[in-house]
């Protein structure tokens, strides 16, 4: 027999993180019996969004433009260039601190096992945006586990290759969290006391 | 500033139930990061769903057709009508019980003050279809709140005027759980109505 269009309703919904199919049933009849119309808007943007958003040439964050309106924003600092995994960490500094200069979004860590290596996450583009000169600090904030920290030493080395000043986020990070869920206090105060990066 | 494509589907994105801006945020980012397939999978039949889902004509759950699977079912028991108060309580009786008869779904509870009504409910068509004399017995399976015991009664003083004979639900202790914890009024309830101990 083939499925209902509830069923194929309720089925679709599960591809959404964290979404079991209790809670996509949830979300189907809720989405049914009250709001058709922000229902319809959703389909409509998901659509788009996943049609027209690609990466940034610059910082690889997501967006619909050939820049993202960071990179595109000349009153930004030009010097600081701040490294993370996601553009959810991206997010998380832009929120929690006063930070003005530019990221690099890795989109990932170094991971081998994993065939994550230097180039899936961009980092010739960097090396050579870095050898352009105008960048003086690199900011190094990928997550404090065991594959964010391995990540940061590379991006520490590839920084001193260029001449380019390495930091990195204070500790008081905790240690095996996702900067995503850290709260901003303890994110701004690692973000203003970052430091030199060891060899 | 006009929003970002990327900001309008985290917007979008909180319509469904349960989703908060974080949430939201991480539903977008896992949907361009891994998930773009799914996703446009999601937005379409999304878009077909709420444009085609209607209700069934005879018992009000959710159909694409004119009558729902269930309904259309001519080996179900056509005596029995079970009444409830949403398609997620049908859902879950039809999971865990045996039960072969046919459902109505009331889509609510009475509930004056929100102008919920017997009209509102459909109560005009149960009334109806318990008149045609098919259905013998009414099982009202409302929930057991204030308004879905109010319902209940209105429910059953209906069904009597038909000359169908009503039952609900048993209360009592829930299978499985801790005396401790199951609330005051559930207790005293099921301490008054205990029934003699089977050897």
């Amino acid at each position: 027999m083939s499925l209902s269009l509830l069923e194929q309703l309720i089925e679709a919904l599960r591809v959404l993180p964290g979404v079991g199919q209790k809670t996509a049933q949830r979300m189907a009849y809720q989405l049914l019996e009250r709001e058709r119309e922000g229902g319809r808007r959703l389909a409509a943007i998901l659509d788009v969004a996943l049609e027209q958003i690609g990466h940034c040439t610059q910082c690889r964050d997501f967006t619909e433009s050939e820049r993202c309106a960071i990179c595109a924003n000349s009153s930004r600092d030009q010097q600081l260039l701040c490294a993370v995994e996601s553009p959810a960490d991206r997010l998380a500094i832009e929120q929690a601190t006063g930070y003005r200069g530019l990221y690099f979004i890795l989109q990932g860590r170094l991971s081998p096992l994993d065939g994550i290596g230097p180039r899936e996450l961009g980092l010739d583009a960097l090396s050579a945006r870095l050898a352009e000169g105008e960048v003086t600090e690199l900011i190094i904030a990928t997550n404090p586990t065991v594959e964010g920290e391995a990540t940061a030493h590379y991006l520490a080395q590839l920084a001193r290759q260029q001449g380019v000043h390495a930091s990195r986020l204070t500790h008081g990070v905790p240690l095996g969290g996702e900067l995503e869920y850290v709260d901003r206090g303890t994110l701004s105060h690692a973000f203003g006391t970052r430091s030199e990066m060891p060899l």
